[in-house]
Parts: C-alpha cells; sequence; structure tokens
C-alpha cells in the first residue's frame, strides 16, 4: 500500500514545477525565486535545505552544493491555490544570488529605468 | 520609430508571464504570487496599480477590480535573471487573498501537515 502524502501540491499549472519563494526568516527581505518540482519539495522537506528545480541545466539543484551557501529551511508556507511554496531560510554565507548580492532583487526601477540598489555580499569573479 | 522599453523583461521562460510577488511595503510579510504578461506590467508601471494575468480567467486582472482592494504599488524590483518581479505595495483593505486572510501563505507545514497561521481580515462569504 503506498502511502499517501499529507501535503499535495498543485504542479500540474506549470508543467511538474511549483515557483518557491526565499524569504529571510529573521529580516523578512526576500531573496530569491526559483522552482521545484515534486523531488527537489520532498528532499526540502526531508533535509531541511532548500533544494530547487534548475530550469537552465535541467536538473535537481541543491542550493548552494558548489560554494557551500545552502538555504536552511525554518518554516515552509504555502498559498491558498497549493501552487506557491514560500521558504523561510537562514542564508549560509549571507549572499543569496550568484551575482554576490545578498538579493537577487538588488535593482529597483527608478524613472523607467533599473538602478542598483542592494548590499554586495562578495565578489563572484573573485 | 519605435522606442524600445527601458525595462526589458524576460517573458520567454513561461510563455509570455513572468512571476510576480506582492510584498508589504511596510512590514515584509509576502502577500501572493500572481503571474504578469507584457501588458500587466506596462499598466503596473504606469498607474501604479498592481495589474496581475489571471491564468484561471484568461484576463488581464486588475487586482481589487471588483472588491476595491488594490495594491498600491511603492517600489518595483527585478531580479538578477529579468524574469521575476517583487512588488512592495500597500494593500488597501488589508486582505490580499481571496479567502479573506491576509496573506495567501496562511499555511504552515507543521510535522508534515498544513495548518493555519495567518490572520484573517474579513470572512469572504458575508
Amino acid at each position: 500500500m503506498k502511502v499517501q502524502p499529507m501535503i499535495e501540491l498543485d504542479f500540474d499549472k506549470l508543467g511538474g514545477l511549483v515557483p518557491a519563494i526565499a524569504q529571510d526568516e529573521k529580516t523578512g527581505e526576500v531573496l530569491m525565486m526559483a522552482f521545484m518540482n515534486r523531488e527537489s519539495f520532498d528532499l526540502t522537506l526531508k533535509t531541511g535545505i532548500a533544494h530547487y528545480w534548475s530550469r537552465s541545466r535541467n536538473k535537481l539543484w541543491k542550493k548552494g552544493e558548489t560554494s557551500g551557501n545552502f538555504q536552511e529551511v525554518k518554516e515552509i508556507r504555502i498559498d491558498c491555490d497549493d501552487d506557491t511554496i514560500l521558504l523561510r531560510i537562514h542564508q549560509v554565507g549571507d549572499a543569496a544570488c550568484h551575482t554576490g548580492y545578498r538579493s537577487c532583487f538588488y535593482r529597483v526601477v527608478d524613472k523607467g529605468e533599473l538602478k542598483i540598489n542592494g548590499r554586495k555580499i562578495h565578489n563572484p569573479e573573485k
């Protein structure tokens, strides 16, 4: 007998994926948005470390697997339609963005242009 | 001569849509996630009121168009890949969720189950 999972997400709307927002558990800063498939959601639940699905590499993506900058999951919230995940996390190494910024949302719309307005933690070129 | 827009988002990854996260501008609470197409993004920029694309109704969706509970956009942030939008907003009427909760993320994963943990603003059945 197969045990039914107790949390059923709607993976059908986006071809097997659901958006997952990563938010700093202490400050509330939104750090990034990525996608999860069922396997990455299950692994995130099981391990307490954020796992996503990389659309560009088409593979399971344990955030920080090469850099060591994992995301420790403190709380998982699910939206009203069961089709979006909100992770409240602790970002190891401070920078969630591959550009070295704290947040992927380091640019703000200002008079019709994008201006950089974010905290750079490290220089990924070094 | 057609003037090029100064902010180019990547609408191609999701068939003409990009995810847009709405976050309370004051508290940082994540209130909802929805999708925008180019028209709804342009209207959001132009009017300062959040416009989305409703996937279920397959039409432009000015959030609050029936209830009057608009989202006043205070800041727009774009992520590193130009494929996700973060709106910092003021939610008129306090509830962003159609269920009457403040946030669509009113359920939290607790021991493998979803438990309600959110602030209910009104009862939509009344």
